[in-house]
């Protein structure tokens, strides 16, 4: 647990002492150059989704991890997408997912600064990651219809994906990469979000509860023959599953009255 | 609005326009030493319940407003405590409501850092306040119960206050000024936070859209009789309150089922 000026010691009777220590990941983050101001308050607004969802994992958001890996597994070309949060708060799981799923890490970044790419990249491979991509902006290409900086993808990476994974992501991104005809997987906490609303498969839950679930799944799902694991992608029903996440808020909420 | 290399222009046409506004001004604010990094976490959060809350002031809200403007003018000793996000958000509205309500401005804050308390006397003064206490830490002396950074106060504010005014307060925070006998008035959007369900009245409302209404209800309120103010103090039912803008949040999660 971090304790510099910023971050006073958490007490351990702290009764949000979980969510104080990822808080302050965050900001080391930050000092880092990994995190942005803007990085602080999305993570601001997930903690808030969270409470409301009770601080757990659903069932809902047990089915939409179990299709979105069967959809990565089902896939020719699998990419995660990693921003600055998903690179500070689960490094290592987010590589373990890469390395278990085959899936391609790629780098993508809203507000660019000189070293942040350099500063992502290195907690990634100081935390086992081999191949990385969107490092080389020289040979970057544009995903039609953003206006943002974060327009640039990889031509090996995003750019010719058949699936992108995008744990934390905004709206405009998640809606170019939907139009340009991939198959998006979105973890977000904020169930109406666009990002959310808009995705193939949601995965309503905390990156840092989720993802070292996911590389569970796919350690047992890669033992699974490709028949079934394309049932259990094309059975998934994202609208009712968002519809899952929203009433288990619903019912958190009239339990507090 | 601001347009630095941590906030590229928002587009019009963006979805939350005024949101990503805001979380500019504390952005900037944070460069001036004034905001925090966990208050950057803090105004996410806070985005979150305000999305829920379908960004509007509620019926709740407004009458729990009434009834905080009645028990700061019926009070003898009332001060307004103000934190880094308050400072960066609404400066002048502040000021304003202080100087409608004969309040008291002090600073209190939880993370100290050279130069921060400085900076937020400086937009404070920028935006009109005059009598500004919290600034002598010699002469300030301790709330019992709080084992956090923010336990000192104020002699001539907070410690000798009747009625305290917290917008935006950390669950130690409030607790502490309850235990120590102290009427206190929260505003916060969510409604099942500490601070909320332990202060005397909470307001569940955006600040920037709630001290402007505030300001306004404590011009028309002071042209009423003092048992007529009281009346109004007296009638307000806080659980109920509270009830009602959960009940709010939850009719918003289930229209977008």
């Amino acid at each position: 647990m971090s304790n510099n000026k910023n971050n006073p010691t958490i007490p351990e009777d702290h009764p949000r002492a979980q969510s104080l220590h990822y808080r302050h990941v965050l900001v080391d983050g930050m000092e880092k150059k990994i995190v942005t101001p803007s990085g602080l308050c999305a993570h601001g607004r997930g903690e808030a989704y969270d409470y409301i969802l009770g601080e757990t994992t659903t069932d809902a958001a047990e089915n939409a991890m179990e299709a979105a890996v069967a959809m990565i597994l089902s896939a020719k070309h699998p990419v995660i997408s990693v921003n600055g949060n998903v690179a500070a708060l689960i490094p290592k799981e987010i590589v373990d997912f890469s390395n278990e799923t085959g899936s391609l890490l790629e780098i993508n970044l809203f507000y660019q600064a000189p070293g942040r790419l350099n500063a992502i990249e290195q907690i990634l491979r100081d935390n086992g990651a081999d191949k990385i991509l969107g490092l080389n902006e020289k040979v970057s290409v544009k995903l039609n219809n953003l206006s943002s900086n974060r327009r640039i993808v990889d031509p090996d990476g995003i750019f010719s994906a058949d699936v992108v994974l995008i744990p934390l992501e905004d709206g405009d991104r998640a809606e170019a990469l939907i139009e340009s005809g991939k198959k998006v997987i979105a973890i977000d906490l904020n169930p109406l979000s666009r990002t959310a609303q808009k995705s193939h498969i949601t995965i309503v839950d905390n990156l840092i509860r989720c993802i070292p679930k996911m590389v569970n799944i796919a350690r047992s799902m890669k033992k699974m023959k490709a028949e079934k694991i394309k049932g259990i992608k094309n059975n998934f029903n994202q609208k009712k599953n968002l519809d899952q996440s929203l009433i288990h808020m619903i019912q958190y909420l009239q339990s507090k009255i």
